[in-house]
This record gives C-alpha cells, structure tokens and sequence, in this order.
C-alpha cells in the first residue's frame, strides 16, 4: 500500500490525522499539570514529550496553536512552570476525557475526577494518581515558522516516582509504573518488554540481557 | 521516591542518561536511512521522531550534537531527504547495533545486515525489513540554543505499507505492522493494546470502543 503527498493531502481531515498522528510510532501519553496566577488549575493529555538532553535534564513539548491545549501554554507561559505525570493503566478514562473541549474556567482535575497534588514552593498541580510526577520550569518557548507550532522546553526539576521503580541500571522501570503507550489520537497499549539490549560497539554482536 | 534537580545532577553520567530517557515515557523506535551525495549509505536508530501536523504531514527529530547520529544528520543537509522506518519485532538487534559508533565508510546497513530499498528519483534508502516505510523531505533545521541539539523537520512525502495495516479510522494498525516502542536507551518493548477511546467532549463520559 502506497500513499504520496498527494494522496496524504487528499484525505479527509480526520482520517489524515488519525493516519499521520500514527507514522511517528508509538508515542508517550502524559498528563501536563498547570495552574494560572490565580491558582485555577488545567490539565492536557499530551503525546509530543521529547527528550532533548539528560545534562541538564531537559524535555521539549510540541503544543498545536488553538486546540484543546491553549490553555496549557498561557499557563505555562504565566507561571513558567508545568508538571509532567505518566498516565498508567488505572486512568486512561479519565486522562483520555481531559483532552475535551472544556471551557476556561472548567478545572479538567474536577471534570476527570483526578487529584491535584501541589509541592510548596511551586504553582503547578501534579496528578496524585499517576505514578511517575515530574516538575518542570520553562526554559525555552519559541513558534516554529513552518506551521505556528509551539515548541515548548522546560527543565526537569523534581521527580517523584513509587519505591522499587528504578531499575538496576538508573532507568525507570514500566512495567513497575505500568506507564501506557498512545498511538495515533485515541488508542492505548500496554508494553509487554522483549528485549534488553546491551550497549552497541562496532565489534560487538548484538546482545539481549534478558534471558528469555 | 524523590529526585529534584540536584539528585539528577549528582547521578553518575550513565545512569543520569537511562534515568533521564526514561522520563517522557515510551519513545517510538525508528531508523533513519541516509546517504551523502555519492550514495553512500548511512543508517541510525532514533527515539526522538514527534509528530508536528497531519497537513501537511510534518514530523521533527531531535538529533545530538555529535555522537553516533553525526552522520546521519550531515547527510541529511546534504541531499534534503531521509526515510524513517518502523523498527518491529524482527529487527530489534540489527536496529539496535546501528546505534554502535560505526566508522564513516562504514555502511550500517551492511553491518547490521538490513537491506537498502530505493525509491525512484529519491536519495535515501528505506529499509527493506521494516513494515511501516517513509521518505521525508528536510523542510527546516535548526539548532537549539538551550543546549545545541538540533531540530530536523520534514515533511513524509511517501509512505509505504503492508497491505491490511490501515485501520477503520484510517490510523496505522501497529498490532499488524509489529512495531515496537522504546524506554529508555535499550528496552524494547511489543505494545498490547487494551483501549481505543471515543473522541473525548465535555457532556460525554469517556468510552472505551473496543470490546473488552
């Protein structure tokens, strides 16, 4: 099955984003937590986290202009800060449910029964229950001229995740968190790990850590 | 468990990268076909593609400076172009050994044993082995300030797929193409999927479409 440029820009306008929100591959879903200078706080399922560095440990977010999301980034704007929650098998729903068209002054916390959980000394609410919580502060936010995107970085300030969730090599293990995988706009996967790969070197064959 | 800004500081450099990777949750695994203007091949395994639009269809990679992707990306501003193709269950060793600092005369794909496929009138080659194919046009580059990483854009002028990989709704069934997703720097995982929701509206409660 073959599809040009032409037939990607002659489909239908829905079809055409469920088809192209699918070519990246599997992508993160994560709940971003924020809050305006009022305390009023919102919450965005997002799929666009990237990482873009461990020293120090940044993360960028790709937020559409419009959408669902404008809230997100005025608050993210406002308050320079942000939280970043993986969503796990247990609010999927809810997570999915925050990503409707609800208006300003609407919390998403309320609406998809989801807990905010605050860290003194910052303005943006993290998801009590998501099992991986970060907090970000904003470093960088720029438009990109091809399309007005938002790309959105922020430094990873605070990391709270459940005890036994680090694996022996300092990686977050997820099948402890049961972190969920998205792909295209609506459908969630539970990863099942394969393989564990050691290190690549040119006169190395490849190797599975895991005995399988 | 708790890590602020310090404690991830303060980790030894590798485990600061698992850690750090592992953060923004699954990554998608695809590997990036290239070759220099004398048709040289290069080939590299990325986590970072991130969807940017459905129209026209654009995806950004987010590629370090130096390291092993050095290649791929002077390639890429050599001739414009570059495939990204699905890394699925059969191909993870080879897909992961191309991330081993190979010499520039090196081809990947000789070293890992995957086949360049070539479509007329473009510069890159595909990988044959892999089910979800694409070429992209490079459309923007820039280099981040923050800490020199380098944003790709392009835009997916060709895609090709097995047949009965389209879903209903026009999204790519990842259950037919076998694709895998990524956590961290080397745990692969094969992806389950337990829901597909309904498009989410404030007056609806969320709906899970697949029978369970």
């Amino acid at each position: 099955m073959h599809f040009n440029r032409q037939d990607i820009a002659n489909l239908e306008s829905r079809r055409r984003a469920s088809f192209v929100n699918s070519l990246s591959g599997f992508k993160s879903a994560n709940l971003v937590g924020t809050a305006d200078k009022d305390g009023n706080t919102n919450l965005a399922i997002m799929s666009s986290a990237v990482h873009l560095g461990s020293s120090p440990a940044l993360l960028a977010l790709v937020i559409r202009p419009g959408g669902e999301e404008r809230h997100t980034l005025s608050n993210i704007l406002a308050t320079g800060q942000y939280s970043l929650n993986h969503v796990n098998t247990g609010i999927i729903e809810s997570a999915h449910q925050s990503a409707a068209r609800y208006e300003r002054k609407v919390s998403e916390f309320a609406a998809t029964k989801l807990t905010p959980h605050w860290l003194e000394g910052y303005q943006a609410p993290m998801v009590k229950e998501a099992h991986v919580k970060m907090m970000l502060e904003l470093r960088e936010h720029q438009t990109l001229n091809i399309n007005a995107t938002h790309l959105v970085i922020g430094e990873i300030v605070q990391v709270e995740l459940p005890d036994g969730a680090l694996a022996d090599d300092g990686s977050v293990d997820m099948n402890v968190t049961e972190t969920v995988a998205l792909s295209g706009l609506d459908s969630y996967y539970q990863p099942q790990q394969i393989k564990k790969m050691a290190y690549a070197k040119p006169d190395r064959a490849p190797k599975n850590l895991l005995s399988e």
